[in-house]
């Protein structure tokens, strides 16, 4: 069980941005009786905060979602790095968390994530020693990492070899397959299932399922994806059939794990082969935990025209900043920049503005637009002829493209209802 | 004087990436002796160090850099936002620190600094109750910030007015000017003398100096950036006289401020005017601190050309990563990505190869590139006709450009000596 310290930690002091200035440090579960309100100017901006129902939301819809379709949720830590947030996936039923390193599976298990996919390649002997270190320390759990190479496996078995009797137990492993021009993963049949037979010869390892991830190549035009996620995931089955026919996998329920955020809905089917060995297929979604206002939400448009009811997923996060100059007409500048909100995908996107004195927010007006960032500011652009300017000492909240680069500028978050009053809040561990 | 908790932090637990996944948090007292070696393996990777020499000597000749010219150094903390190096820098002999707002001043008066420079409009009631929490606090700071508009200054005196009698000393404020097309700052010399009027006229404010910042407009190219320095701050020095004419500023001694870290040479001679008041010239230049191996390297190369003796900057800092794939001829995947090295002007720049099982690094061989990051991945790619290729296990020396977008990236870095040694650490507070 996590520690409650870790689930419940003290959050402020100094640096903390967004934490009220004169607030001595808190534990979580003490900050909703401090009855802050984010409009009303108890806490310095920029803050981020995660809107509580659209949260619960996304938690809920998700899980039905997998439950649908009859697979299991090991959806991606590396988005929030939040213990917190790791628990609320776990309490709505998620199988697991996937990690992209051990230094991140290791805030998992301390949060009571049981199942850690390492969705990555592992073989320094400092992180081989801390997977057996945390197996012990963590009875239960399983920590399954990626393998893709024969050079990596040699490592791996180097560093079992070296181990003291009584050696430890095999590591799990998944075969990683990739894409040509891709990322990691085997790009031919033959060399995959020549690593799956040195898998299976080794003492060092066990192999225990099949990964791939799709998303880099996700395009958001349903005909294209659909051929990718057919072409990709028809040659991991029959891969996977291969090892069965010469029993190279070391497990009596295979995992078969795949997915991204944007195309998940076209991956699930395929995580539920027809094998011999019963298999447990893992989805690996993360960002749909917070959604966007950007990229995610493009994906989720064509998502739409492909499910029946609708995805149900609503952009949760947004970045509060304040209007601090308005020096030319048609600009205003910000206070937050490339330190407070993401940018690797696009610039942030105005989503609602409440004017100073004002404590209810109204949509940001069509037209405004970010159209650059600096380390602490965002320049906030609207055309000439619009009816609504921004003015010194307004708020505006920050839509963001991309969960993953905005949860890791901050160390904790204000969690928010409708009202934004601050009900709850998480902290991150990146 | 700060605690000495706040400069010697606990490092260490859970999360706390490229830190010996073992080890109990330590002290930073304690780090150097554990003896730990970056390149025998006993950090996890990725990991940011600092090399200890190359920083000693960027405070040294700064520092003496600006001694020679007369001037005064507040380099912008919110570069690292370490209190360890806020002390360093304040031990080399910075007159003060410059930071982004009132959190990270708060780190700065908590690490030592006393004189701090808020090189940004502040107009909130939070944080100006704040600053007057602060300045209680810290007995004998000053903590300065920028105004540059009418609508900035009612705010402020409005929150001054609401106080309760005896109302808290006026807050010191410089005035920004600044450029059409640019960021903050006032843009014509009219609007300039209207705010600086209203600043002497009213009670919740004293004028002690102007500033501006040059540096969104360094091209390198030095006749053109010597004509825009000359530009602004022959404004910058007329405007300081019609107030001194017109007896606005509230001072013994003025402060005039600019200077990022481009090309501060051609700034520093500004920062000096024939004014009736005594004048210290406060450089803000940050990046100095660690230097870069991108754009601060290129525009350093102009600095050069200008300087008799050169500049004595060095890259100090580094993200050290491991090749964990190279699945495809010309690429090899790294175990660093957007969570861990800047990637917001350039890529990240390969800088030293480290051969598994090695101890000594080389420097990377010319032509490794590195194309693409994604959250934790970096593209590192070599033309195929390369002698020298890396293989998995091996280790990479990733030099950033823009130090800025690496530390926020941090909570804690390595200090090492040239043989990677981790001889100290530092943490930072974003």
């Amino acid at each position: 069980m996590p520690t409650s310290d870790f689930l419940n930690p003290l959050i402020g002091g100094p640096g903390t941005k967004g934490f009220p200035h004169h607030a001595p440090p808190l534990r979580r579960d003490a900050i909703a009786a401090q009855r802050w309100n984010v409009l009303r100017g108890d806490l310095p901006l920029p803050l981020a905060v995660i809107r509580r129902d659209a949260l619960a939301d996304n938690l809920r819809w998700m899980q039905q979602f997998v439950r649908d379709h009859g697979v299991d949720l090991a959806p991606h830590g590396k988005t929030t790095m939040s213990p917190q947030l790791f628990s609320a996936q776990l309490d709505a039923g998620a199988w697991g968390i996937s990690f992209a390193n051990v230094t991140q599976a290791r805030v998992g298990l301390e949060s009571g994530v049981r199942h850690c996919l390492i969705a990555n390649q592992v073989m320094a002997p400092t992180d081989l020693d801390a997977i057996v270190a945390l197996r012990q320390r963590h009875a239960g759990s399983r920590i399954v990492f990626l393998v893709d190479s024969l050079v990596q496996l040699a490592l791996v078995e180097a560093w079992h070899s070296a181990q003291a009797e009584p050696r430890p137990q095999a590591v799990e492993v998944l075969l990683e397959i990739g894409l040509d021009g891709g990322r990691t993963g085997c790009r031919s049949d033959s060399q995959a299932m020549s690593l799956a037979r040195r898998l299976r010869a080794g003492a060092a390892t066990r192999l225990v399922g099949i990964e791939c991830y799709e998303g880099l190549w996700a395009t958001g035009r349903s005909a294209e994806d659909r051929a990718l996620v057919q072409g990709l995931m028809q040659r991991v089955t029959e891969l996977a059939r291969c090892c069965e026919r010469e029993q190279l996998f070391e497990a009596d329920e295979l995992l078969f794990s795949a997915g991204g955020s944007s195309i998940f809905d076209l991956v699930v089917p395929w995580l539920k082969p027809a094998l011999s060995h019963p298999v447990r297929g893992v989805l690996r979604s993360g960002c749909y935990i917070t959604h966007d206002h950007g990229s995610y939400r493009r994906y989720m448009a064509s998502m739409n025209s492909r499910l029946a009811c609708g995805h149900g997923l609503h952009a949760a996060l947004e970045v509060w900043a304040m209007v601090q100059s308005c020096p030319e007409p048609g600009l205003a500048l910000l206070t937050a920049g490339k330190r407070d909100v993401s940018y690797d995908l696009e610039m942030p996107i105005p989503a609602r503005w409440c004017a100073l004195g004002e404590a209810v927010p109204v949509p940001a007006p069509a037209g405004w637009k970010v159209s650059a960032m600096n380390d602490q500011h965002a320049y906030l652009r609207w055309p000439l002829e619009a009816a609504a300017a921004p003015r010194v000492g307004d708020r505006v909240a920050l839509g963001i493209s991309h969960p993953c680069t905005t949860f890791d500028k901050w160390r904790w978050m204000a969690v928010v209802d409708e009202a934004y009053d601050v009900v709850d809040a998480i902290v991150t561990c990146f």
